[in-house]
């Protein structure tokens, strides 16, 4: 029966605590393939997010296009991939008409909600249709309808694939989106504030499996076959404990079948909480030290320099947060310092709030310049 | 015979004094469309420069796709494009491998430059090699050589496809570079400072045709087969007297023949030279009132905002020139003014000598704005 590999959000590019997460992306890339190659799938489907920025550094760019290329000219198994909200969908389908004949096919074009692309399988022919990511105001443009809101911009597009179909050919919905009563995490830029990004799952449910991304978390929304297999790797702190993978999907005579495969990252995200002794007599002996660390210090009394006494032991040690420092010296800022969030976070949030946005590369360094100084001058303080 | 035409440096996306020039590219890409058709070539040469900068706008990037899937779908012509030193190599070669086999050839790793592009023609096949833009550095890094300068590296690329040739098959050499002798105008970026970046032409004689890029006056050097294109559309005024096209490259028994073909713009550059009535004059009766002009005023006295009045009849007057004004006001910033060459040409020179380099697009709407500024007080003073 007709077998594909669902994955999405991947983010390549992307910078975690302004470390670059390449190397451990391409580490998680590879297994996709070998999974793909075990199984014999007839597709690769990526749900949008390929890249994480509209304007990827040229070295992702360049790393993606030789993973693709490896991919498809060694297992001569197709790749069908949307734009999602991180993605400039006019740069990534740059040249799609001619790479579709070659197996990769890029959409990222709402006006072609209704064209599937056609795989021919064992099994007969399966019809797979794609929504880019898009806003309210794009369909109203692309199609002079009158769609007010991110729900209406939805079902229109994938009322249209749905009328498109051809009866008695299997047909999956790719898209990229956040299906209400879905649950997000930290990772997730918002599509626009105050919820007004959630869509239904309804329309989508004559469809034989909908391959959605935007959401970090595997899960499944409305119904069995409504399906997010989340990003391939964990992207905060927030996600330390989903177990993050691909998605086998088989379609049956009797519907459905689908089963998650375990990607191992090359380091995984942990939140470790001890005292400090304990966690730096812990991590002598962890064989993942290599790990992306944010630690709980359940110290009760000040500590000198516990971020570099840690990295002694596990370089990657990215936050630290103090659970029990109870508030003696009366100091505002040590008190700031205490909280479960890192400051690091706590902006961000508020960013997020404001702004309705993520923060720069730019931003991001100069906040993590600040926060370093501040640390180090209330260090040299306390 | 094997026949294809030659074209490079379209600079898609690029800014004229602050105007974009999309609708002016676009309207001279579809003559060279059309001249394809119209001789029923084997294939569309691009000697580099595709885009203007390294990072063009999404809305370019969406407007070359487009007409390069319109092309190979209409006329079934492959087209074969290398880089130039404005685009990144690496963005423009995304998903190359998957382009190759429906036409598009992206030439942009100069690890490739021993394998050629094979063409099947009425006569036979013929082999395209693609020297893309480099500088010494990276040819040393990719093939651990020991080449001191650009002549060398060139030379290297060169000899490297001269000995992948297979004998009895005409071959065509793609290259973007500055041959050493060769005519530069103010529209081409410099490669290096002080005339480094000059490479012989001597390693290329043997090839049956070598298709320049990167200056944008057409012509030939060191022998009739190893020829400039030029650019598609002037790109400064120094270029006003050239006359821009593609070449029809012929390859036959006998050796190449080739012919220019003439591009019309849909808005010329033409430099105008009289004092302002006259031009006012000739520009009410001016049939291509809507051209790029340089005015190059020849009156002797002050004259009040000729800029404005000129662009009533001639909108797009871009630069003024003052040629005869004879400095009575003892004012150096009017003696400035008086210069043959404009300000804003002045200030471009010196920025390129002193830092090698353009200025950005944000730069140059700064000294725009400067400039107006100053000239807009001159006039109140005058």
């Amino acid at each position: 029966m007709p077998r594909f590999l669902h994955t999405s959000d991947w983010h390549i590019g992307r910078l975690f605590q302004n470390v670059s997460l390449l190397d451990d992306q391409l580490h998680v890339l590879k297994q996709i393939k070998s999974y793909a190659k075990e199984h014999g799938v007839d597709a690769l489907v990526v749900a949008g997010d390929i890249y994480d920025r509209s304007v990827p550094p040229a070295e992702t760019v360049d790393a993606l296009s030789a993973f693709l290329a490896d991919f498809t000219a060694e297992l001569s198994i197709p790749v069908i991939l949307i734009s999602g909200n991180h993605d400039s969908a006019k740069r990534l389908r740059f040249g799609a008409q001619y790479m579709s004949g070659s197996g990769l096919h890029i959409l990222g074009d709402i006006l072609n909600v209704a064209t599937p692309v056609t795989l021919e399988t064992d099994s007969g022919p399966v019809h797979f249709y794609g929504i880019p990511y898009h806003d309210p105001v794009e369909v109203r443009e692309a199609y002079g309808c009158d769609v007010k809101n991110y729900d209406e911009a939805h079902t229109y597009l994938a009322r249209l694939a749905e009328q498109a179909r051809t009866p008695g050919i299997p047909a999956v919905l790719i898209s990229h989106c956040f299906i209400d009563g879905a649950e997000g995490c930290d990772s997730e830029r918002q599509l626009s504030l105050g919820g007004a990004d959630r869509v239904s799952y309804q329309p989508l449910q004559e469809f034989d499996y909908v391959a959605l991304g935007h959401l970090h978390g595997p899960q499944y929304k409305g119904a069995d076959h409504i399906r997010y297999s989340g990003s391939p790797l964990k992207y905060s702190f927030s996600e330390h404990r989903q177990q993050k993978g691909v998605i086998l999907v088989e379609l049956t005579d009797d519907g459905v079948i689908w089963e998650h495969l375990e990607l191992i990252p090359k380091r995984d995200l942990r939140v470790l909480e001890g005292t400090l002794a304990e966690l730096m007599e812990q991590g002598r002996r962890d064989p993942r030290q290599d790990d992306y660390i944010l630690a709980r210090l359940t110290d009760t009394q000040d500590l000198l320099e516990p971020m570099s006494q840690l990295r002694q032991v596990y370089p990657n040690t990215l936050e630290l947060e103090r659970t029990n420092f109870v508030i003696s010296r009366g100091s505002q800022l040590v008190a700031d310092v205490s909280s479960r969030r890192s400051e690091d976070q706590v902006f961000k949030d508020f960013f997020r709030q404001v702004m309705g946005g993520e923060l720069t590369d730019e931003q991001n360094e100069l906040l993590f310049e600040v926060i370093t100084e501040a640390r180090a001058g209330m260090e040299e303080q306390g």
